[in-house]
């Protein structure tokens, strides 16, 4: 604390992210970062960048245009930022501060309480039900936004198109923010919706389906009119958020469909062979359509678990939480990452 | 406009940056940029970035030890940020939103009062002196914070360090943020007064004397208090916004003194020819310490000039503002670029 600080810095109670040990020969599946490296294509993007003397392009043409290319979409309708944390922290400043309070799941992503610190936003939690799904009738009480991301996050499930266009019917006079970090892994995505829905924003990352989580880059879909909202706020904060070398791997990326492909698929497979083998040790597993799955076991503490898969060198998330303080989420690493955790749950099942 | 926009955004005044035309050829003067490419070292750091897929430290601490070195401090009084337009958004909203007026020059960085609008904080600006210079004496009112660029942008004058500490004696109850962004051109740091004043803050960034625009690396140094403030805030925002390509390179700029020195030595040699040079023909030239000069002819319209100098694909800085509307602001390039300048100001000032 000092007296030099803004008054909203001493409320402020910033998002934690996941831990980044420094150590090597770590099993890394706590922050959901994909075990595949980018696309060769994309290496050679980033050794190739030229010109880091000069400023990047300020708007990231070239970028929104590969984006508009692989969804069929007009430039207008893209937002890029450093990141889609970025990208959706002005989207909280741009579109969701208001009078009535914005409506969000209470087991979902974190970091959209301190957003809301930092903004001074009302919040209104609404509790995911009984299996941890969102249920779109909850979403029809006065509010001045709504986000959640989908699939949901820590959980991993989806949540199906129609129920998605239920919330946007049910909300007309709010922005609604679909945060689909993980719709790569299995989910389908709203971006179809936009030229339906004057009040929907869908964003995405390069950070997970496209192994860009080191370079930082995200995007928000949404209609020409709230774009600008977030042009104007990004044009009053930083000119420049997406730097030369960022740009060019992520053009890279979305012109590598097939690596994309090939990649997105192994994950997919590892996942759904992994869920079924937790089972089978006894875990409960939520049916996940991200890269990373959401168990219990009836038998062993969460926090215990995590905390002896750590001995092995495996990091996975425990989140210290009211209803899911028994859950760990696990990211799906590589094949053979899959098998060692495997291995390792099991001599653990047995020892405990 | 859109109704779905918060309150804030319709009263936003967003910063205009410099033009970045995509057409090859031009001799682009105009955003202070270095004309001399990142050191060998920093492009071999580039290149073999390993881990793209991973999340870059959330702290960046290399890059926090890289300055902290460099400049003999701790690293808790190192912040750093994606460009130093993001640090500076971030100083404003953590440390200059108090219910006294922000005081800064009448002429200065004009993405000062954006961020004012972005936070709603009120300003009074404090007009430079007849010789365009600022007047320590100027800051001796009730403010709620004190921010100026030294070297000044778009004058390129230089405050010396004594009238620094004289501001800062006067204002022991203001955070005081010196923008160093031009200051290893010539000026002298006031890094080696944080360790005496708790009030101060300098920011400084690696687009200009470290060839980086392109690559977005900005970073603060304050007394502890203060920085944590801005990783309150940058925590509630963006866990990660250093990049791992712009950690590793900013790290190797860092440790390459010699090409820094280098380089930074010949665009000071290039800047005193040219200011020679430009007195010869007539120009009125501001004594500059930054990598641009502020100049003005008494026989020729400002915005003229730089039309005429466009048609030789010569593009430089004109601000259509009161006071400096009749100057022109420009980068010094490469000594080919500067002759160039020359050669075609020395046929536009025969011609018309």
């Amino acid at each position: 604390m000092s007296r030099f600080w803004s008054p909203i810095v001493h409320k402020l109670t910033p998002y934690v992210a996941g831990e980044q040990p420094k150590l090597s020969n770590l099993i890394k599946l706590n922050t959901n970062e994909n075990p595949y490296p980018p696309s060769p294509k994309v290496l050679s993007s980033i050794s190739s960048t030229a010109k880091l003397e000069l400023y990047p392009d300020p708007n990231s043409d070239q970028l929104k245009d590969a984006i508009a290319d692989y969804y069929q979409l007009e430039r207008s309708t893209v937002f890029v930022g450093n990141g889609s944390d970025e990208v959706l922290a002005h989207i909280f400043q741009a579109l969701l501060n208001h009078d009535d309070p914005l409506l969000f799941p209470d087991v979902s992503y974190s970091f959209y309480p301190a957003y809301c610190s930092l903004y001074d936003i009302r919040t209104q939690p609404i509790p995911l039900d009984d299996q941890l799904s969102i249920d779109p009738d909850d979403y029809r009480i006065a509010n001045g936004g709504i986000i959640f991301p989908n699939p949901n996050a820590p959980t991993g499930k989806v949540l199906a198109l129609e129920s998605v266009r239920e919330i946007l019917n049910a909300n007309p006079d709010s922005v609604v923010v679909i945060d689909e970090a993980y719709i790569d892994f299995g989910g389908e995505t709203a971006i179809s919706l936009v030229q339906d829905y004057d009040n929907l924003v869908v964003v995405q990352t390069l950070s997970k389906s496209r192994s860009l989580a080191g370079l930082r880059v995200g995007f928000a879909i949404a209609q020409a009119h709230l774009i600008e909202a977030l042009e104007r706020v990004k044009n009053s904060f930083n000119s420049y958020p997406i730097d030369r070398v960022a740009e060019a791997a992520a053009c890279a990326s979305f012109k590598d469909v097939e690596y994309f492909e090939l990649t997105r698929n192994k994950i997919i497979a590892s996942r759904e062979q992994l869920s079924e083998q937790l089972t089978t040790l006894g875990f409960t597993v939520i049916p996940s359509k991200a890269n990373f799955v959401f168990i219990r076991h009836n038998d062993f503490d969460a926090e215990q678990l995590a905390q002896s898969l750590r001995t092995e060198s495996i990091i996975v998330r425990h989140f210290k939480k009211p209803r899911i303080e028994q859950f760990l989420r696990i990211t799906i690493g590589t094949a053979e990452q899959c098998q060692k955790l495997i291995a390792a749950l099991t001599v653990i099942c047995q020892k405990e």
